[in-house]
């Protein structure tokens, strides 16, 4: 609203702003400064307007002023907004050099150059507008006005015009609320300051002066520590502690703990001394409960609490570091066994035999037993290897022969059931397609684009029943039942619905036929190995009814590929869309086929067939 | 052309086919092939009609025609194709029940069900006809036919009505080529069909009677052995070679290893005989040649040949078989030692550190050098539990330290020049964006959607040269030299030109950044275990330092997909093409422009933003 009253004070606002900008590309601040205090304009824009010439001449705008409470009114309404792009646009875009890299920081700039100015013209005179550049600052220097604030009071024969730090305080107190300055004064360590601030405050004295009076009476880092910890600044507190003497370690430690500031403690103290080890310990405590094991037994093998050590280490499964920190225990052999047995245990529940079979060949000199696991494992070269190395070749009938045979077996009844699934899935997959491209063609006569097409679909029938294919995911074998029950649980992870009917069926398809082209193509190297060992041992037959099953199934499958995953399902067609004869509808009729084709989904590789490896040479010449 | 003469003997053919296709349905055979040999329509119809009724009524067919040459002329006029497909399309679809599954098998169906026809009726009378019926098969069965003739000879008193071999002998041969009857007759290894043929060819009996007899002196399955391979029918030859006894055993071996028949050689004979491992051992030597020398390591195992399977094992750098080998051999301790040395001098080259530490560790015993190999392969927890196993802690200090410290130094090389290049390569990506997006504009202004775009950006200029990408690459540091030539060799491999300007030049940006999102992705599990080990020997400081300069490439990584890999690289955007304004060219433009956008190319892949690894949790919380 304007000023009401004499009519001559009504001004047109773009040609005051014209007059305004004249001044300021003048450098006449004094008349633009006026100007706009009276019509209400931002004041921001004195910087805004050109923030390079403003900052070349600070000096000169603050003799122009050459007000203390105008310049406190320049600096109050400071805000980091650019106001030539918000409130008051340009006429005509003009070159004026851009200095608004530094964004978010224009309020700082402005008060340190004003600081700086009012500085080299007169401290003394500018007392109260230095404070409230400090202030204005984010985060406000308080502190730094606070000391000050002191110096003020040092200064005691008083000049002509200067403020005294009386005045000053009271001044600081209008523009901060008083209980931050009376943390912040705390904050100092400096009780005249504190108790200069505490007598400003509305506090009751018998409060504050009994606490102050505590802390005056405390050693000096522990005085320190005290204020840091009721202003909640705890590591700083935790840097005054610890230079606090051994008696108040226990202390110390409780801090640590209690907010979590391990890191900070641990720089605190040489890695050999007593505290560091005791950190230390309370740190792996820490990070065993926050389930991190590893990182756990690294802190406590480094403080030397090696059985502490073993002990993460083995929750971790990180056996070779649990062996390391076993070594430092200077375990015995039989010790040693009976760890390395243990391990081996929890490996072998998890499948991991290679290292279960390392830990008791090396460890427990169990060879046979590791031979066994390597067998269970599949890694025929591995045993083969140990089997020779400890001289066991009657391993070779009890057991090699027939792990290669039942691996043998097993495989061909994983790759019949992978088969039986691909195609099921296939099929059901062209028959989905089918229905939609209906949908999509009634959908197209109707001339009803936006008709919701899931309903279409919901209770479809269709050839292949759900149950079917997933009854022949069924595995009877038990070492492949593994790998199965894994599928298993990728197939609840998937994200979308194989359910008949569903609206995105289609991607669910596409999204089960990818993994059984995965599961199928990372079965070559396996395969090799296998091949390689069952005509080691004269089992050629196998080899061949082996080798001809998975050439058959790549062959489905690769045969499959271009089938499934049509190229439509990736680019766009063009050439079919944008011929001579196209209209405004037929594009669009078949921009919206496309769209249902490859419905929108976040995850687009569905819509690319799988890469299989084709430099694994799985294949044995000697077989074909 | 049509019979000229006689205007009553013009016919319309589509009259005279329905005609001709109600005869065959009543069965009027006669009817239907006279009109159809007047006419010269093809007699193939008379199958390809009804398929169906015609196998079931071959005899009524026969009986009705009741002429040899008649049949004759039926059978050799057979063919494979489908006439009422091609030639004599029905006029209206008929649902004559289909029996074409059997494509490609039409001619040997008919001549097989004609022939056992012609059997039940008169062997005697269809002599000749039978004889075509063997010669039309395919392949043709002249062996048989042969057979036939001679049993005709056999029969020496000629009933009436029957066929003396030598007519039947005179009309073959007008069917087949003499030559071919010739070796035929040889390939039944009877003499007198042999020489019954021979005697009717143009043949010089100077010269085949002396070749017939000298095989009749030979023995029974040698002389087979000739014929076959005189016939070049290897495998038959070899099967009768195998019955020669041992005298041909080197004769065996040579047409072996000539016609490469190993597989069948092998089968000829027991694993244990002397034979089996001559063959074997050729076999070997065969397959060496043919680089694949780990299956002539199987091989040579297999035969006892262990010498020659632990040298093919260690050509292909099969250790663990190399051992095996070796453990048949009964190596001593030291030629064992002296063997893995070697074969871990092989591994270092390869950087197979881990191999060639297990070799040395447990055959050679050098536990020193097989620690500092895990140390030069970074496997940190695999140095430090041999450190410990076998009282070596001295190297923590001497190397383990120092390994540290240096792999540090240069994993944060290389993440300096992977962001180099990778912000250099987004740059010049989004500067090839807007020059492709210009030039489409102009493309767009002058309505010439053909005009071919490369040519716009043959002479652009960028902001960053090539040179400047291609010198930010090279690294300094030995240890990562390995991975960085890996990735030059990679480059070289490249499908697009980053040349700048060249037509698919973004497409190769693409490439080259998905690539190096990759190589940084990959590098989580290695930096993870780097970590824990520095932290673990206290270089804190090191460790914080590497992380935060793997965290900040990854956010670099992370934040720029959506801006290289943008959605409407994968997907059509079809909201902002078809709205309620667009006309017929405003979405053949916004088409064109994708078409542009995402230039058709056969690697989709490379439009889909590389996934990044996000189960691996490489960072330590406790540097943070």
């Amino acid at each position: 609203q304007m000023p009401r009253g004499n009519l001559e004070t009504v001004h047109h606002r773009a040609l005051v702003l014209a007059q305004v900008r004249k001044w300021l590309d003048c450098l006449q601040f004094k008349e633009a400064f006026e100007c706009m205090r009276k019509l209400r304009i931002n004041l921001n824009l004195i910087y805004d307007h050109n923030p390079k010439v403003f900052l070349e001449n600070v000096e000169t705008f603050i003799k122009q002023i050459d007000s203390v409470s105008f310049i406190n009114l320049f600096l109050t309404e400071l805000k980091e907004e650019d106001y030539t792009k918000t409130m008051y646009p340009p006429l005509e875009s003009t070159n004026v050099c851009e200095l608004h890299d530094s964004a978010g920081k224009k309020v700082n700039l402005i008060c340190d150059a004003m600081r700086t100015a009012m500085e080299n013209i007169s401290t003394t005179k500018y007392c109260l507008s230095i404070l409230t550049s400090h202030v204005k600052k984010s985060p406000p220097e308080l502190e730094t006005a606070l000391q000050r604030i002191r110096k003020l009071r040092e200064q005691t024969p008083i000049t002509a015009g200067s403020v005294s730090a009386e005045e000053a305080l009271k001044y600081l107190l209008y523009l901060v609320d008083v209980n931050e300055l009376y943390d912040h004064s705390l904050g100092t360590y400096d009780f005249d300051l504190v108790i200069m601030v505490a007598e400003k405050s509305q506090k009751d004295p018998k409060e504050y002066l009994p606490f102050l009076n505590k802390l005056k009476k405390m050693e000096n880092n522990y005085q320190r520590y005290s204020i840091d910890k009721y202003l909640k600044r705890y590591s700083k507190a935790l840097h005054h502690l610890s230079k606090c003497g051994p008696e108040h370690f226990s202390e110390f430690l409780n801090l640590v703990v209690d907010q979590n500031l391990f890191n900070e403690a641990l720089k605190l103290y040489l890695p050999d001394s007593q505290e560091y080890k005791t950190v230390s310990y309370a740190y792996g405590e820490h990070l065993i409960q926050k389930h991190l094991p590893e990182q756990a037994g690294l802190i406590f093998f480094r403080c030397g609490a090696f059985e502490r050590a073993l002990g993460a280490f083995l929750i971790n499964g990180n056996w070779q570091l649990a062996l390391t920190a076993a070594g430092e225990l200077c375990y015995t052999e039989d010790k040693l066994a009976n760890l390395a047995r243990s391990m081996a245990g929890k490996f072998v529940e998890k499948r991991k035999y290679t290292d279960a079979a390392i830990l008791l060949e090396q460890y427990a000199k169990d060879y046979e037993e590791a031979i066994l696991l390597l067998l269970e494992g599949t890694t025929w070269d591995e045993a083969l290897r140990l089997i020779y190395k400890y001289n066991r070749t009657d391993i070779l009938e009890t057991n090699f022969r027939p792990s290669l045979l039942e691996v043998q077996k097993n495989h061909l009844a994983f790759l019949e059931t992978q088969k039986a699934a691909f195609s099921c899935h296939q099929k059901r997959l062209s028959v989905v397609r089918e229905l939609k491209q209906q949908a999509r063609n009634e959908m197209l006569d109707l001339e009803l684009p936006n008709c919701p097409e899931s309903d279409l679909f919901s209770d479809a029938s269709s050839m292949v029943t759900a149950s079917d294919a997933s009854s022949k995911y069924t595995h009877s074998n038990s070492r492949i039942s593994a790998r199965s029950s894994k599928n298993r649980r990728k197939a609840e992870r998937k994200k979308h619905s194989l359910k008949e009917g569903s609206p995105l069926e289609d991607v669910a398809l596409l999204e089960v036929l990818g993994e059984i082209v995965r599961s199928i193509d990372n079965l070559k190297g396996e395969i090799h190995s296998l091949l390689k060992h069952l005509v080691l041992f004269g089992y050629d037959g196998r080899a061949q009814e082996l080798q001809q099953a998975f050439e058959e199934t790549l062959r489905l499958v690769e045969q499959s590929l271009l089938e499934i995953w049509t190229p439509d399902l990736q680019q766009i067609p063009a050439n079919s869309i944008l011929g001579p004869n196209s209209t405004a509808n037929s594009i669009s009729a078949a921009y919206n086929q496309q769209k249902t084709m490859a419905p929108a989904s976040q995850d687009p590789e569905f819509f690319i067939p799988p890469k299989l490896n084709k430099s694994i040479q799985w294949k044995l010449n000697l077989l074909q």
